[in-house]
């Protein structure tokens, strides 16, 4: 069904009042919660949220605490979350590198003890609006294996990448496993298949079945050994940079909780030339023939505005159930 | 056949002095081209080599001249690197991203106007020799079609990320593309099927058969619709950074030549506990099973460091016929 966007804002408010939120907090968190939903990325909107008000209930993440900032040097800067909540908290950090990249031209800022940021996308968009290119990423719980490994090692540690552009921003948001077990799970229950492997099932085989992928609990990374490089690297940089717990203190821990993520920001030209180069790269890449008949080629965040409009004009989407849920909350 | 890493080092400077490199430039550059062959990466060493002359030759390539600084704003700057090798401007630019990371914390370098820098990963080391935490990138000519797109509108755009480690430095140097074409046709020349799917044939069909890749033209890109992404976002921040040539122009020119690159520097805490957290990362991830007998789980840069020790100790490995012609050059 089809919800206003600002009453699905407003009954997440309502909830995080009732956490103890302080306003302008439950505001904030709120209106990501609410952006999440209304640009389709849903598993980090309403259907997340029950998940955060639990983690709010066991004491994982902590209403009302500030991040204190534990060193810097230049124009990087480390900061504690103190298990606050992960939106407040990166949002908290992207404001910081966008100022470090106005004082300095580029700007880094780490973080531990935070919390799931949610949809990582929603701070490349907070830096993009800036006028910043936005670098970000985080880590997580272990959910997949290593190249050449069977035992779930690494995290699916999202990156995000944004560059600012005139008629919508650019925003790279990709976790480095190929499917998210979310998306597993969403193909499992329609009982489809994955459009392309997606994992390993008990036998080693690559599949496109997401069942054999749950039940192996074998996951593909980005581009095989390839992926499996870049999550582990990016759990490094997140992990040094902020002196914060790695994936595997994360998993150690049982709850995904208290993870380290790491904010960029660069300062670019602005004007005419810039704004030429970027629509040049755009037109050229999308000048390559589409595959077949009604296919597209878009440019990341591309499909993100088109669902936005989308969800302003009708309404945003949510799934009856959950919504029901956390109207009773 | 096996050549003493310092013979194959001698020669290659006698070539590029032959073409009126200066001293100092002949040796760097030389040297740069023998370890990529020592640490195994013979497509960017010897190999490559024939090639390189033959762009000097071209006017492609231009000896002796001198990136100069075009602009720069606090820890960031532009410089243009006037069409000299590739290997020299990067070396230069990564070495000025480590000065101004030593000065700011971070620092970030872009350049218009090089050319290939060869293997990507030599600047990584360069970065982890400094203590730094290096990230570059560089733009390429199209080689690989955008997702949902026959023609190749994207470039492969390799991607370091280098992290400094006591006892041998985390290096992933990866491409964008999950084969490159020189992969696809080593295995091709050897009649052997990929080991995982590389792209697609002209009917559209993902395909491990490296034949049927070279003659779509359609290898993929890591993660699909992922990498497809992020050889994009690579690209703009290349070429945004840079105020140079994008892919599009690149590849409008004809030649691979007038790249743009981005050399970016991080000051990690240096010490004990940034040691023993990178330690304990690295071994967590090797403690997943392997998945089968004889299998090893590596972290990026490991295998790099066994092909160096065995390099230096028995010779580098060399394809006789390429060894043949670089003698007679």
């Amino acid at each position: 069904m089809l919800i206003p966007f600002e009453k699905l804002k407003s009954e997440f408010k309502r909830v995080l009042l009732s956490l103890n939120f302080e306003e302008g907090d439950a505001e904030q968190s709120a209106t990501i919660f609410a952006e999440n939903s209304r640009d389709g990325v849903y598993t980090h909107g309403l259907n997340r949220f029950p998940t955060f008000v639990q983690y709010v209930k066991d004491g994982l993440i902590i209403p009302n605490v500030r991040p204190t900032k534990e060193g810097g040097f230049g124009a990087i800067e480390q900061w504690d979350g103190h298990l606050g909540a992960g939106t407040l908290n990166a949002t908290f950090c992207m404001d910081r590198a966008i100022n470090l990249a106005n004082e300095n031209g580029i700007g880094c800022v780490a973080i531990k003890n935070t919390n799931h940021w949610m949809r990582g996308g929603t701070y490349g968009w907070q830096a993009a609006e800036a006028g910043m290119i936005g670098i970000c990423f985080t880590n997580t719980i272990a959910n997949m294996p290593p190249w050449g490994g069977i035992d779930a090692r690494l995290g699916n540690n999202p990156l995000i990448i944004a560059v600012p552009r005139k008629d919508g921003h650019v925003v790279l948001d990709m976790a480095i496993s190929q499917y998210s077990f979310g998306k597993l799970n969403l193909y499992k229950s329609k009982n489809e298949q994955l459009p392309l492997p997606g994992g390993y099932d008990k036998d080693g085989n690559l599949t496109t079945d997401p069942a054999a992928i749950i039940e192996s609990l074998r996951p593909l990374p980005i581009g095989f050994w390839k992926g499996s490089g870049l999550s582990l690297v990016l759990d490094l940089l997140a992990t040094v940079l902020s002196q914060g717990r790695s994936t595997a203190d994360v998993t150690d821990g049982g709850s995904e909780s208290g993870v380290s993520q790491v904010f960029i920001c660069i300062k670019p030209n602005a004007g005419v030339r810039t704004e030429m180069i970027i629509e040049t790269i755009l037109d050229y890449t999308k000048s390559s023939r589409p595959e077949g008949e009604g296919k597209e080629i878009l440019y990341p965040g591309e499909n993100t505005l088109r669902t936005r409009e989308k969800s302003l004009k009708e309404g945003v989407w949510v799934d009856e159930k959950i919504w029901a849920k956390v109207t009773q909350l």
